[in-house]
């Protein structure tokens, strides 16, 4: 590939899912007490857990949120109703324990490894923030490329080296979460860039603006594609361009944790455009990825299906955070123990039925 | 109404839900450190917990799911592929932990109230059973009625006994479970009574039975229907004509549980039926009920539809045992402790959008 080191490595550590595991799940799944396909979703979801893992019942307890965040030149040019210092905010609210992703990720038992990879606003050296600043947020879009090449692939390296510190305290699963002012746009730019579809038809409204705002965005967006000729079939570039470092930084999440068959639970429309530079780059780490929710957020729902994913529950969120990841973990975890902890017809002494 | 004593005074107990309380849950909602409504379905759930409970900030952490169990007669015209011994079977896989149930309520913390309501197999008094059989099994509906008319009513009054037993313990959601090999058959009949649509648009292949078995299943709901007679204006001879002992029993535990602000999370096709009778007798509970999903069974999204709920999860599950109920009791807590653990923006310092 030669991107660099670390990423070529890692893209070729990526190994199929284990074809072994998934029928012995399959298998155990059959002879638990329940009529065979009645759990749905679940059911399938613990046997693509056991291929991730190459585990016939694979074992989800130590979950962990990778939440980045970054900021966008492109708030210059007055697209959302929000300060850029509420990144920086927001980050100190969740190093407090205070934002929705910090109930979410107690009731569900996660912990949240909180990155700041390009918050614009100088925060130093918070207790439990990891601070991996590639800049003090993007360039303006609007007027030049978000970031050089460089940073671009140093993003990515960053998510990498994120999941192996996370692999290091020992992790099962992983969701994808971000905080960033601003960061529909640059979403909204990449999805445009990668399917080919009008910018009109994937831009929303991110956490709410109105009708004339969304032309606004539309046209800033339209724009920054014209000015940058981002090239579609070079990811990196795409990412340099009209990205975010966040967004480059959760596409290494998940190649780090497909390279180490940890599955990752992506959350929304920003991490879904993370999942579409993340794929381009390693095709093979697709069936790594469980989506967790279609958010409210326009392009979200074709987003999905863009990259061929069926979300878990549609629950009109449009928050980020990793929200819609954390209910996706727990799932996730329900689904394992399901087939872990449920007795077999023959333990229970449950007369099978008989078409079975 | 002039039903029992025990079921008038419970109708005449259920109150409206307390809007001073969710316009307290709104104001702060909106205070919270998110964009306005972007927690989507989870702010509104925590708004009707609120009304629910009339607590602006509700809590839920005592929770248990009631299960029904009770067989069918109609099993005779072999319209299913299970012997109905199965449904003690797996009332004793329930009691020792095996069952889906019972991985989803540990996970969840939930308990779960096991009642035998009608089994047709002496089991006896097993360990964690309540014992409250009013029968072995119904009536063949296809050559009878289900079951008297006093002893429908003592199915409702059951139920909302086994909820006073409950509140005793300190409960603050239920949800409703079943067990009972044939209820889909009871249950399509039920909404086909109640919602005069034609019997083939309401019936469903259940656990899992082959077109011919389906157009039998219809055929034969058909006969119970024309058979019995049941009038759809009297909830009490439709659940005695064609119903199920754990269907009345469970309308019952929807009534206590309104009558007593406590919130009922119901399952899919089967506890659908029983929501039906319930919000027949006493239109007042209807606000008291979260439509956890909508199942795989046929009839379940039109049933969801003609009640007016909006499921929160589509996860393909059609199980019963309060499988769905449960993850919606997960996703009800969830809710409630956003709304009370969240910080403010002034508590954290954050700013506000300009548009808010």
């Amino acid at each position: 590939m030669g991107i660099s080191a670390l990423i070529d490595k890692t893209i070729e550590n990526i190994q199929p899912l284990d074809e072994k595991a998934m029928a012995g799940a399959r298998d155990r799944q059959n002879g638990l007490t329940k009529p065979p396909g009645s759990l749905g979703r679940l059911e399938e979801l613990a046997i693509q857990l056991a291929g991730i893992k190459a585990q016939e019942q694979p074992v989800i307890e130590r979950k962990a949120i990778v939440l980045m965040a970054g900021d966008h030149g492109v708030i210059e040019e007055k697209i959302v109703n929000w300060p850029q210092e509420v990144t920086a905010q927001m980050v100190q609210n969740i190093l407090k324990g205070g934002a929705a992703i910090n109930v979410l990720a107690r009731q569900v038992g996660v912990r949240i490894a909180v990155v700041d990879i390009g918050i614009a606003t100088e925060i130093g050296q918070l207790p439990g923030l990891i601070s991996r600043k590639i800049a003090r947020g993007t360039g303006n879009i609007a007027r030049g490329p978000a970031m050089t090449y460089r940073q671009a692939v140093e993003a990515i390296e960053t998510g990498i080296e994120v999941v192996e510190a996370e692999a290091g305290k020992g992790v099962d699963i992983i969701g994808t979460g971000e905080m960033g002012i601003c960061n529909t746009t640059p979403s909204s730019a990449i999805y445009a860039v990668m399917s080919n579809k009008p910018v009109s038809s994937v831009t929303g409204k991110g956490t709410g603006i109105d009708e004339s705002q969304l032309a606004h965005k539309i046209d800033v967006i339209e724009r920054a594609i014209h000015l940058n000729v981002p090239d579609y079939s070079n990811p990196i570039d795409v990412l340099s361009k009209v990205g975010g470092f966040e967004i480059g930084g959760l596409a290494g999440v998940m190649m780090g944790a497909a390279a180490r068959r940890v599955p990752v639970v992506i959350d929304g429309f920003i991490t879904g455009a993370a999942a579409l530079l993340a794929v381009a780059l390693a095709p093979a780490l697709k069936p790594y990825i469980i989506p967790s929710h279609v958010s409210a957020e326009a392009g979200h729902r074709s987003m999905l299906e863009y990259l061929g994913f069926v979300p878990l529950m549609n629950l009109d969120m449009r928050l980020g955070e990793g929200s819609g990841a954390a209910l996706g973990i727990f799932l996730a975890g329900t689904s394992a123990r399901i087939l872990s902890e449920m007795a077999t017809f023959s333990e229970a002494g449950v007369s099978e039925g008989n078409d079975q």
